[in-house]
């Protein structure tokens, strides 16, 4: 067990802290409530960014940039819009400083006011509908397809690593159509492009449904959501995807002109998911002994460790093996360093989470074997220098694979379905994971389950079995089952 | 001519703006100072990035991400750098809006004033250092060899897409190490990336040098530039390398135990370029038509236009050789819309200035040949259909080099000595371009002629001669020439 790092048993939230920090994920910065991602933490970002983009791109989508502030007069535009985000935004005022008069330091020069306060942007609908007026004047020019990576400010008060930070990196993808059904079936395929990554990409199984209103982004008709299930029980929303009406369309009049010649409200969809995605990835599958990341994301896949250490006959082997792997695409880095013994090394990769680790000694090679080591169930085994290519290869996918059936195994045993408020209550206390139970489908009842349980109803499934059932708090009549979970 | 372009001959300036917006690079936003990035133009800015991101890799650099917010004190903590940036940046000072008693909309609340501004990052030095503080402790974390891809914010009273904006994106690198001679290595390592970048990607010829002290990056003790000539006879500095000495470790007291045991201040460097390249890109290559853009920053390298429209017979030879291309690895586009005629499509591609346009009429098919545009030089021939990928594939190189050629030749017959006052005016007013001149060294005279002429020391060429002369200003005695040029 990593000394730097506490025992989940302990105290989860220390670990899961201990393991972002100490495996070089990412810091705290001098700024309140945002963080610095530290190199390997945003290796891993780039590989998650870099496929998320050619999943866009192979769906349709270009990228564009649109500018991070916000004239303050655009966020009133959209009424349920300004009542989500109006609350928790930076606020520039000003536009220089100067010396202080008494020579003490800069001050805000009193001179360099705004006219109009700038906000930066907390999600950039706005900004970019108020560009789309510029663009769509006719059925031609729909649909439009765009994304855009970029950094978000929301004020956080209570901040946690990658989970909720005051800035954040994003992608949020802002797409125009012609008609309600097309716009609901983009909302509906970038839902599923972001459950797919999530699940072969990122070996975490998610739940795909539907927001109640409470729970739906500020401006949307519809707010569809992926739901994951970390390893201490508790939900967190991986993904949106919003079939955002013609609000926006109407809050900054953008019309077109169909084929037939009338003038329409053009209909919209929103979509995005973050850096949050890391503070999933970590917290469900890491261990008391570090992270275990999943081949695919991983910047090193392979580390290549000389035993005891790095002799000119064991690393001739090891540029050789890793010549082997690199042909085949396998990402391998050799570990020459002669400071440390094997045995600290290894601990150090374990907590990087590095799928595969060979060992090298000079007895075994002399077998015509290597050792190789598995991450995800840190098994180790005696494997032939021959066709080890093929063998770590294979070992990874396997590894991706494992990852991802453990998850779902874990996942699938804690949704519980229960039709008391006592086993409610005793399913999220003891067992935790999802409730899966009855509900009567008003926000108060939502509301009194929240204020005395801190449970939120993380979605209704897509294609939920209907049922008659009765509320488990009101008693009220039902028609479903929804998913209640404590959440990230 | 294309109608919606301004001729250069007739407004250099509005040709440039025509260009960046008809062609779809870039927009004005509803945000003063601030650009849309388009998809077309952001399509180019990706391959740009994508490409230095991997030179940046391959010379040993990893990537990061620092807070957008800086706060205020921070700036002031080095010197020099407050008096560059402070007095145009963007400052946050609260963390909420409300709705006004009145009911009339949003103001700021004036509760959520914060305790000590925040300024949006016009760069990075001062919030990285403040991290690399918990970062370096012994010679064994250095070098640390970081960089960062970001939107910065300067305030700018007088803004041009591309060139001079509010908000731009870049990448910033910012380097510690143990040793002064080691930090000038890096800083120049990173010029000659970006020199390289220019020539084989851009296309853009540049002059590697140093800058005077009167332009120097506020903090360095030496910045390097590239400068690149633009075809009215403009210069323009298309990336700078900071050598920071130990100012900014000595601001933020970033030590190191030396392997003997000692304590000392880290050495550093910083280096960036930023969209700015891509006002460098149109600017360098394009005519009164429209863009030309290098085929390997080209998103689209290839257009083929069946003639005189997209009929069955010709979209599948149109098929055959996209696919006989793409098996290159040539990005390749096939227009088969049949809305428009070819001649429109023709001017709309001289437009994008994608490189290479294929032309497939029935009867040059049936003698087994294509039309072959290409857009550097707007020259036409009919090519056989057998072997059209091999060609196509050497077209693309011969054009990214003869542009290259073509740049090179305008810029070399602008770089003009001269040894009077009376020529050096002349050459400013007429012949523009870069001018060779003596020069006394002193900041002084530096002001005087840039007062006098709008002209600037562009730099003092890397491997200078030096040869006795006298000032063309002062008349004092000097020891090098250095290049003058009028500049964006």
């Amino acid at each position: 067990m990593s000394k730097e790092i506490t025992p989940r048993a302990d105290d989860y939230s220390q670990w899961y802290i201990d393991l972002v920090r100490k495996a070089g994920l990412a810091d705290y910065s001098a700024v309140k409530g945002c963080m610095v991602i530290k190199p390997y933490g945003f290796g891993i970002w780039e590989n998650m960014r870099d496929q998320l983009d050619r999943m866009f791109k192979d769906t349709g989508h270009v990228n564009a940039y649109f500018p991070l502030l916000i004239p303050k007069s655009f966020l009133s535009k959209e009424a349920a819009h300004i009542e989500g985000f109006a609350k928790e935004c930076a606020v520039v005022t000003h536009y220089r400083l100067k010396n202080s008069d008494d020579g003490t330091g800069l001050i805000v020069d009193p001179e360099a006011k705004l006219e109009e306060e700038l906000i930066i942007r907390p999600t950039s609908e706005t900004i970019i509908w108020s560009t789309y007026k510029e663009w769509i004047q006719s059925y031609r020019d729909l649909p439009l397809l765009i994304n855009q990576w970029a950094n978000v400010v929301r004020w956080e008060m209570r901040t946690r690593l990658f989970l909720r930070t005051t800035e954040f990196l994003w992608q949020e993808g802002h797409t125009a159509h012609a008609t309600r059904d097309e716009a609901i079936e983009e909302t509906i395929k970038m839902l599923d492009v972001y459950a797919t990554f999530a699940e072969e990409w990122m070996a975490l199984p998610v739940i795909k449904g539907v927001k109640t209103a409470n729970e739906r982004f500020p401006g949307a008709e519809d707010t569809y959501c992926i739901e994951a299930l970390m390893q201490d029980g508790k939900a967190l929303q991986a993904g949106t995807s919003h079939f955002l009406g013609q609000s926006f369309a109407k809050a900054f009049d953008v019309q077109f002109t169909t084929k037939e010649g009338t003038l329409e409200y053009v209909w919209a969809s929103s979509w995005g998911v973050s850096t949050r995605l890391m503070g999933a990835l970590v917290m469900a599958h890491s261990d008391d002994e570090g992270l275990i990341v999943p081949p695919r994301l991983a910047s090193t896949q392979v580390v290549i460790i000389p035993i005891p250490k790095p002799l000119p006959e064991l690393t001739e082997v090891a540029d050789r093996i890793a010549g082997e792997l690199r042909a085949r695409g396998i990402r391998v880095k050799i570990d020459n360093d002669d400071q440390n013994r094997p045995g600290f090394k290894f601990a150090e990769y374990e907590k990087l989470g590095i799928p595969v680790r060979l060992g090298l000694g000079a007895r075994d090679l002399a077998a015509g074997t290597i050792e190789v080591a598995r991450r995800d169930t840190r098994e180790k085994s005696s494997v032939a220098v021959d066709g080890i290519a093929d063998y770590v290869a294979a070992l990874l996918e396997e590894i991706q694979q494992n990852m991802l059936t453990r998850a779902r195994a874990f996942r699938d045993e804690h949704i519980t379905r229960v039709d008391t408020w006592e086993d409610f209550i005793s399913v999220l206390d003891t067992k935790t994971g999802f409730v899966s139970a009855h509900w009567d489908g008003t926000p108060e009842t939502e509301d009194l389950i929240k204020e005395e349980t801190k449970a939120t109803i993380r979605c209704i499934p897509l294609d939920n079995s209907q049922e008659v059932g009765v509320c488990i708090k009101s008693g009220k009549p039902s028609t479903q089952r929804v998913l209640f979970a404590r959440a990230y």
